[in-house]
Protein backbone atom coordinates (compact mmCIF):
# COMPACT_ATOMS: atom_id res chain seq x y z
CA UNK A 1 0.00 0.00 0.00
CA UNK A 2 2.64 2.62 1.29
CA UNK A 3 4.23 1.43 -2.52
CA UNK A 4 1.56 2.22 -4.63
CA UNK A 5 0.72 5.57 -2.75
CA UNK A 6 4.50 7.05 -3.88
CA UNK A 7 3.80 5.52 -7.31
CA UNK A 8 0.64 7.62 -7.81
CA UNK A 9 1.27 10.58 -5.76
CA UNK A 10 -2.33 12.57 -6.97
CA UNK A 11 -4.26 9.52 -6.36
CA UNK A 12 -6.61 7.95 -3.74
CA UNK A 13 -4.33 6.38 -1.83
CA UNK A 14 -2.26 9.72 -1.50
CA UNK A 15 -5.57 11.21 -0.39
CA UNK A 16 -6.27 8.60 1.99
CA UNK A 17 -2.88 9.21 3.30
CA UNK A 18 -2.81 12.64 3.92
CA UNK A 19 -6.77 12.44 5.39
CA UNK A 20 -5.03 10.13 8.28
CA UNK A 21 -2.12 12.41 8.53
CA UNK A 22 -3.67 15.32 9.15
CA UNK A 23 -6.50 13.73 11.48
CA UNK A 24 -3.15 12.00 13.56
CA UNK A 25 -2.09 15.89 13.73
CA UNK A 26 -5.55 17.17 14.90
CA UNK A 27 -6.07 14.43 17.66
CA UNK A 28 -3.04 14.97 18.70
CA UNK A 29 -3.20 18.54 19.30
CA UNK A 30 -6.62 18.23 21.11
CA UNK A 31 -5.92 15.17 23.08
CA UNK A 32 -2.78 14.89 23.75
CA UNK A 33 -0.24 11.78 22.59
CA UNK A 34 -1.04 9.46 25.85
CA UNK A 35 -4.89 9.85 25.04
CA UNK A 36 -4.57 9.71 21.26
CA UNK A 37 -6.42 6.44 19.60
CA UNK A 38 -6.53 4.76 16.60
CA UNK A 39 -9.91 4.41 16.16
CA UNK A 40 -10.87 8.27 16.70
CA UNK A 41 -7.91 9.10 13.98
CA UNK A 42 -9.73 7.10 11.72
CA UNK A 43 -13.64 8.91 12.79
CA UNK A 44 -11.72 12.29 11.94
CA UNK A 45 -10.23 11.09 8.66
CA UNK A 46 -13.32 9.02 7.33
CA UNK A 47 -11.63 6.21 6.67
CA UNK A 48 -12.15 2.43 8.17
CA UNK A 49 -9.58 1.76 11.31
CA UNK A 50 -8.33 -1.08 9.35
CA UNK A 51 -7.04 0.85 6.54
CA UNK A 52 -4.56 2.73 9.58
CA UNK A 53 -3.77 -0.60 11.02
CA UNK A 54 -2.94 -2.06 7.43
CA UNK A 55 -0.84 0.61 6.43
CA UNK A 56 0.61 2.35 9.63
CA UNK A 57 0.37 -1.18 11.75
CA UNK A 58 -0.88 1.48 14.42
CA UNK A 59 -0.77 4.13 16.91
CA UNK A 60 2.95 4.53 17.50
CA UNK A 61 3.75 3.99 13.37
CA UNK A 62 0.99 6.29 12.42
CA UNK A 63 1.84 9.16 14.79
CA UNK A 64 5.51 8.87 13.91
CA UNK A 65 4.84 9.35 10.03
CA UNK A 66 2.57 12.48 11.04
CA UNK A 67 4.98 13.98 13.04
CA UNK A 68 7.94 13.68 10.51
CA UNK A 69 5.63 14.69 7.75
CA UNK A 70 4.79 17.17 9.61
CA UNK A 71 8.68 18.61 10.47
CA UNK A 72 9.95 18.18 7.06
CA UNK A 73 6.89 20.19 5.46
CA UNK A 74 7.42 22.71 7.68
CA UNK A 75 10.98 23.52 6.81
CA UNK A 76 11.80 26.11 4.60
CA UNK A 77 16.02 25.20 3.65
CA UNK A 78 17.68 28.44 2.17
CA UNK A 79 20.39 28.47 -0.08
CA UNK A 80 21.00 32.09 -0.58
CA UNK A 81 25.15 31.18 -0.87
CA UNK A 82 25.27 33.18 1.77
CA UNK A 83 25.88 31.77 4.99
CA UNK A 84 24.86 34.32 7.65
CA UNK A 85 21.84 35.13 5.32
CA UNK A 86 21.32 30.95 5.36
CA UNK A 87 21.33 30.07 9.14
CA UNK A 88 19.16 33.84 9.51
CA UNK A 89 16.63 32.18 7.17
CA UNK A 90 17.01 28.52 9.08
CA UNK A 91 15.90 30.36 12.07
CA UNK A 92 13.11 32.43 10.84
CA UNK A 93 11.54 29.27 9.49
CA UNK A 94 11.39 27.96 13.02
CA UNK A 95 10.54 30.57 14.44
CA UNK A 96 7.77 30.48 11.97
CA UNK A 97 6.66 27.05 13.04
CA UNK A 98 6.63 27.85 16.68
CA UNK A 99 4.99 31.04 16.79
CA UNK A 100 2.20 29.97 14.36
CA UNK A 101 -0.65 29.06 16.62
CA UNK A 102 -1.52 25.81 14.51
CA UNK A 103 2.26 24.12 13.98
CA UNK A 104 3.12 25.37 18.00
CA UNK A 105 0.26 23.46 19.05
CA UNK A 106 1.99 20.24 17.66
CA UNK A 107 5.11 21.14 18.82
CA UNK A 108 3.76 21.44 21.98
CA UNK A 109 1.45 17.94 21.80
CA UNK A 110 5.38 16.75 21.07
CA UNK A 111 7.62 18.37 23.03
CA UNK A 112 5.27 19.54 26.09
CA UNK A 113 3.29 16.77 27.06
CA UNK A 114 5.00 15.09 29.38
CA UNK A 115 7.90 12.26 29.39
CA UNK A 116 7.81 8.79 28.14
CA UNK A 117 10.23 6.56 26.19
CA UNK A 118 7.93 7.00 23.00
CA UNK A 119 7.78 10.45 23.51
CA UNK A 120 11.12 10.61 23.39
CA UNK A 121 11.25 8.83 20.18
CA UNK A 122 9.37 11.26 18.55
CA UNK A 123 10.74 13.69 19.77
CA UNK A 124 14.51 12.57 18.72
CA UNK A 125 12.92 11.82 14.94
CA UNK A 126 11.65 15.47 14.86
CA UNK A 127 15.33 16.26 15.26
CA UNK A 128 16.40 13.89 13.15
CA UNK A 129 14.01 15.33 10.15
CA UNK A 130 14.96 18.66 10.45
CA UNK A 131 18.49 18.30 10.98
CA UNK A 132 18.66 16.46 7.91
CA UNK A 133 17.33 19.23 6.00
CA UNK A 134 19.54 22.29 7.97
CA UNK A 135 22.73 20.35 8.00
CA UNK A 136 23.89 20.82 4.31
CA UNK A 137 23.26 24.17 4.32
CA UNK A 138 25.88 24.41 6.65
CA UNK A 139 27.95 21.58 4.89
CA UNK A 140 27.62 24.05 1.69
CA UNK A 141 29.28 27.09 3.47
CA UNK A 142 32.31 25.02 4.40
CA UNK A 143 32.85 23.93 1.20
CA UNK A 144 32.68 27.45 0.00
CA UNK A 145 35.32 28.54 2.23
CA UNK A 146 32.88 30.71 4.24
CA UNK A 147 33.38 28.30 7.72
CA UNK A 148 36.51 27.05 8.72
CA UNK A 149 36.88 23.42 7.60
CA UNK A 150 36.34 21.21 10.50
CA UNK A 151 33.02 23.10 11.41
CA UNK A 152 30.89 20.43 12.87
CA UNK A 153 27.40 21.15 10.81
CA UNK A 154 25.50 19.06 13.28
CA UNK A 155 26.87 21.32 16.44
CA UNK A 156 25.88 24.22 14.05
CA UNK A 157 22.37 23.75 13.56
CA UNK A 158 21.74 22.86 17.01
CA UNK A 159 23.10 26.17 18.55
CA UNK A 160 20.75 28.26 15.92
CA UNK A 161 17.59 26.17 16.92
CA UNK A 162 17.99 25.78 20.79
CA UNK A 163 17.44 29.12 21.72
CA UNK A 164 14.16 29.46 20.15
CA UNK A 165 12.98 26.00 21.64
CA UNK A 166 14.69 26.88 24.93
CA UNK A 167 12.43 30.42 24.70
CA UNK A 168 9.41 28.45 24.03
CA UNK A 169 9.68 25.05 25.88
CA UNK A 170 11.67 25.87 28.87
CA UNK A 171 11.16 30.05 29.53
CA UNK A 172 7.36 30.53 28.13
CA UNK A 173 8.75 33.49 26.29
CA UNK A 174 6.40 34.57 23.43
CA UNK A 175 8.70 33.81 20.30
CA UNK A 176 10.19 36.81 18.67
CA UNK A 177 11.82 37.17 14.53
CA UNK A 178 13.86 39.41 16.56
CA UNK A 179 14.86 36.49 18.71
CA UNK A 180 15.48 34.21 15.76
CA UNK A 181 17.76 36.72 14.40
CA UNK A 182 20.11 36.88 16.86
CA UNK A 183 20.20 33.14 17.64
CA UNK A 184 21.21 32.93 14.08
CA UNK A 185 23.41 36.18 14.33
CA UNK A 186 24.85 34.24 17.48
CA UNK A 187 26.13 31.10 15.72
CA UNK A 188 27.45 32.50 12.57
CA UNK A 189 29.49 34.82 14.81
CA UNK A 190 30.90 31.64 16.94
CA UNK A 191 31.25 29.35 13.60
CA UNK A 192 32.78 32.24 11.69
CA UNK A 193 35.42 32.48 14.65
CA UNK A 194 35.97 28.54 14.75
CA UNK A 195 34.33 27.63 17.52
CA UNK A 196 32.59 24.58 16.21
CA UNK A 197 35.74 23.53 14.52
CA UNK A 198 36.06 19.84 16.00
CA UNK A 199 39.22 18.90 17.88
CA UNK A 200 41.14 16.28 16.11
CA UNK A 201 40.93 13.24 18.39
CA UNK B 1 6.47 31.65 61.35
CA UNK B 2 8.82 32.34 57.99
CA UNK B 3 10.11 35.46 59.89
CA UNK B 4 10.55 33.27 63.13
CA UNK B 5 12.25 30.85 60.08
CA UNK B 6 14.42 33.29 58.89
CA UNK B 7 15.28 35.00 62.47
CA UNK B 8 16.45 31.46 63.55
CA UNK B 9 18.12 29.53 60.53
CA UNK B 10 19.59 26.67 62.26
CA UNK B 11 15.99 26.48 64.79
CA UNK B 12 13.49 23.76 64.72
CA UNK B 13 11.64 26.55 62.08
CA UNK B 14 14.43 25.96 59.85
CA UNK B 15 14.85 21.81 60.36
CA UNK B 16 10.86 21.98 59.54
CA UNK B 17 11.07 24.10 56.45
CA UNK B 18 14.18 21.95 55.00
CA UNK B 19 12.44 18.38 55.54
CA UNK B 20 9.16 20.08 53.83
CA UNK B 21 11.08 21.59 50.79
CA UNK B 22 12.55 18.23 50.88
CA UNK B 23 9.91 16.40 50.90
CA UNK B 24 8.06 18.42 48.36
CA UNK B 25 10.72 17.74 45.71
CA UNK B 26 11.02 13.49 46.34
CA UNK B 27 7.17 14.16 45.69
CA UNK B 28 7.80 16.09 42.80
CA UNK B 29 9.86 13.49 41.42
CA UNK B 30 8.11 10.80 42.59
CA UNK B 31 4.66 11.19 41.28
CA UNK B 32 4.86 14.53 39.23
CA UNK B 33 3.42 18.06 39.82
CA UNK B 34 -0.27 16.84 38.74
CA UNK B 35 -0.33 14.47 41.71
CA UNK B 36 1.38 16.21 44.01
CA UNK B 37 -0.71 16.22 47.43
CA UNK B 38 -0.25 18.30 50.99
CA UNK B 39 -1.06 15.41 52.61
CA UNK B 40 1.78 12.90 51.04
CA UNK B 41 4.50 15.89 51.64
CA UNK B 42 3.34 16.12 55.15
CA UNK B 43 3.35 12.60 55.81
CA UNK B 44 6.76 11.95 54.00
CA UNK B 45 8.39 14.90 55.94
CA UNK B 46 6.76 13.70 59.24
CA UNK B 47 5.26 17.06 60.05
CA UNK B 48 1.40 17.72 60.58
CA UNK B 49 -0.10 19.06 57.02
CA UNK B 50 -1.71 21.98 59.17
CA UNK B 51 2.04 23.57 59.35
CA UNK B 52 2.09 22.67 55.44
CA UNK B 53 -0.89 25.31 54.92
CA UNK B 54 -0.18 27.27 57.21
CA UNK B 55 3.20 28.46 56.42
CA UNK B 56 2.81 28.12 52.08
CA UNK B 57 -0.86 28.04 51.68
CA UNK B 58 -0.72 25.11 49.84
CA UNK B 59 0.09 23.13 46.91
CA UNK B 60 1.06 26.65 44.25
CA UNK B 61 3.19 28.14 47.56
CA UNK B 62 4.77 24.52 48.55
CA UNK B 63 6.15 23.57 45.39
CA UNK B 64 7.13 26.97 44.33
CA UNK B 65 9.75 27.37 47.34
CA UNK B 66 10.68 24.34 46.57
CA UNK B 67 12.01 24.62 43.22
CA UNK B 68 13.22 27.85 43.73
CA UNK B 69 15.03 27.33 46.87
CA UNK B 70 16.72 24.12 44.02
CA UNK B 71 17.47 26.04 41.83
CA UNK B 72 19.23 28.85 43.78
CA UNK B 73 21.16 26.04 45.34
CA UNK B 74 21.83 24.07 42.84
CA UNK B 75 23.93 27.47 41.09
CA UNK B 76 27.62 28.14 41.37
CA UNK B 77 28.32 31.84 40.39
CA UNK B 78 31.58 32.33 39.22
CA UNK B 79 33.87 35.78 39.63
CA UNK B 80 36.84 34.90 37.81
CA UNK B 81 37.98 38.00 36.42
CA UNK B 82 37.69 36.67 32.93
CA UNK B 83 34.46 36.49 30.97
CA UNK B 84 35.27 33.01 28.78
CA UNK B 85 36.34 31.36 32.06
CA UNK B 86 33.25 32.35 34.11
CA UNK B 87 31.08 31.67 31.86
CA UNK B 88 32.50 28.06 30.98
CA UNK B 89 31.90 27.62 34.98
CA UNK B 90 28.39 29.03 34.86
CA UNK B 91 27.57 26.60 32.00
CA UNK B 92 29.58 23.56 33.95
CA UNK B 93 27.06 24.23 36.71
CA UNK B 94 24.16 23.93 34.40
CA UNK B 95 25.48 20.75 32.99
CA UNK B 96 25.82 19.76 36.79
CA UNK B 97 22.25 20.24 37.70
CA UNK B 98 21.22 18.64 34.45
CA UNK B 99 23.32 15.65 33.92
CA UNK B 100 23.29 14.30 38.07
CA UNK B 101 20.59 12.14 38.44
CA UNK B 102 18.86 13.61 41.84
CA UNK B 103 18.91 16.97 40.21
CA UNK B 104 17.93 15.85 36.46
CA UNK B 105 15.13 14.46 37.93
CA UNK B 106 14.02 17.68 39.24
CA UNK B 107 13.90 19.23 36.32
CA UNK B 108 12.50 17.20 34.26
CA UNK B 109 9.40 17.36 36.82
CA UNK B 110 9.36 20.74 36.60
CA UNK B 111 10.12 21.06 32.53
CA UNK B 112 9.53 17.61 30.87
CA UNK B 113 5.99 16.85 32.91
CA UNK B 114 2.94 18.15 30.49
CA UNK B 115 1.85 21.93 30.41
CA UNK B 116 -0.53 24.08 32.25
CA UNK B 117 -0.56 27.70 33.17
CA UNK B 118 0.85 26.38 36.79
CA UNK B 119 3.67 24.58 35.37
CA UNK B 120 4.36 27.77 33.28
CA UNK B 121 4.77 29.62 36.63
CA UNK B 122 6.68 27.27 37.51
CA UNK B 123 9.58 27.28 34.98
CA UNK B 124 9.34 30.99 34.59
CA UNK B 125 10.54 31.03 38.08
CA UNK B 126 13.27 28.55 37.95
CA UNK B 127 14.63 30.72 34.81
CA UNK B 128 14.18 34.14 37.22
CA UNK B 129 16.12 32.55 39.95
CA UNK B 130 18.47 31.17 37.83
CA UNK B 131 19.01 34.66 35.42
CA UNK B 132 18.57 36.72 38.79
CA UNK B 133 22.22 34.43 39.87
CA UNK B 134 23.74 34.89 35.98
CA UNK B 135 23.29 38.21 35.44
CA UNK B 136 25.58 40.15 37.43
CA UNK B 137 28.38 37.72 36.36
CA UNK B 138 27.64 39.27 32.55
CA UNK B 139 27.20 42.83 34.06
CA UNK B 140 30.54 42.51 35.75
CA UNK B 141 32.64 41.60 32.49
CA UNK B 142 31.34 44.71 30.41
CA UNK B 143 32.19 47.12 33.39
CA UNK B 144 35.61 45.22 32.89
CA UNK B 145 35.57 46.34 29.63
CA UNK B 146 35.75 42.35 28.73
CA UNK B 147 32.67 42.76 26.61
CA UNK B 148 31.02 45.52 24.44
CA UNK B 149 29.26 48.39 26.28
CA UNK B 150 25.65 48.07 25.94
CA UNK B 151 25.88 43.78 25.66
CA UNK B 152 22.31 42.78 26.77
CA UNK B 153 23.79 39.82 29.92
CA UNK B 154 20.07 38.59 29.92
CA UNK B 155 20.28 37.28 26.14
CA UNK B 156 24.14 36.34 27.11
CA UNK B 157 22.64 34.08 29.97
CA UNK B 158 19.99 33.01 27.88
CA UNK B 159 22.19 31.63 25.09
CA UNK B 160 25.00 29.86 27.24
CA UNK B 161 21.70 27.47 28.91
CA UNK B 162 19.52 27.01 25.70
CA UNK B 163 21.53 24.34 24.26
CA UNK B 164 21.80 22.48 27.48
CA UNK B 165 18.01 22.14 28.24
CA UNK B 166 18.00 21.84 24.18
CA UNK B 167 19.44 18.96 24.59
CA UNK B 168 18.44 17.73 28.00
CA UNK B 169 14.85 18.07 27.07
CA UNK B 170 14.07 18.26 23.79
CA UNK B 171 16.62 16.37 21.98
CA UNK B 172 16.89 13.56 24.65
CA UNK B 173 20.80 13.54 24.40
CA UNK B 174 23.07 12.67 26.79
CA UNK B 175 24.68 15.81 27.93
CA UNK B 176 28.60 16.10 28.33
CA UNK B 177 30.73 18.51 29.65
CA UNK B 178 31.83 19.35 26.39
CA UNK B 179 28.35 20.35 24.78
CA UNK B 180 28.61 22.73 27.81
CA UNK B 181 32.24 23.86 27.41
CA UNK B 182 30.89 24.53 23.64
CA UNK B 183 27.71 26.74 24.63
CA UNK B 184 30.01 29.16 26.37
CA UNK B 185 32.52 29.33 23.58
CA UNK B 186 30.06 29.86 21.56
CA UNK B 187 27.93 32.57 23.54
CA UNK B 188 31.55 33.97 24.50
CA UNK B 189 32.91 34.19 20.95
CA UNK B 190 29.57 35.94 19.93
CA UNK B 191 29.44 37.88 23.23
CA UNK B 192 32.81 39.43 22.15
CA UNK B 193 32.04 40.05 18.60
CA UNK B 194 29.17 42.35 19.72
CA UNK B 195 26.08 40.66 19.04
CA UNK B 196 24.42 40.70 22.07
CA UNK B 197 24.97 44.90 22.08
CA UNK B 198 21.19 45.93 21.98
CA UNK B 199 20.18 48.43 19.49
CA UNK B 200 19.08 51.68 20.57
CA UNK B 201 15.61 51.88 20.03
Amino acid sequence: MADAGRARPGGRTARTRGAVLDATLAELVRHGYAALTVDAVAARAGVNRTTVYRRWGGREGLVAEAVEAFAAGQARVPDTGDVDEDLRRWARSIFDTLATPESAAVVRAVFGGGDSPRLRELRHRWWTVRATLAVPVVARAVERGQLPAGTDPVEVVKHVGAPLYYRLLVLNEELTAAAADLAAAVTAAAAHAGVFVREAS
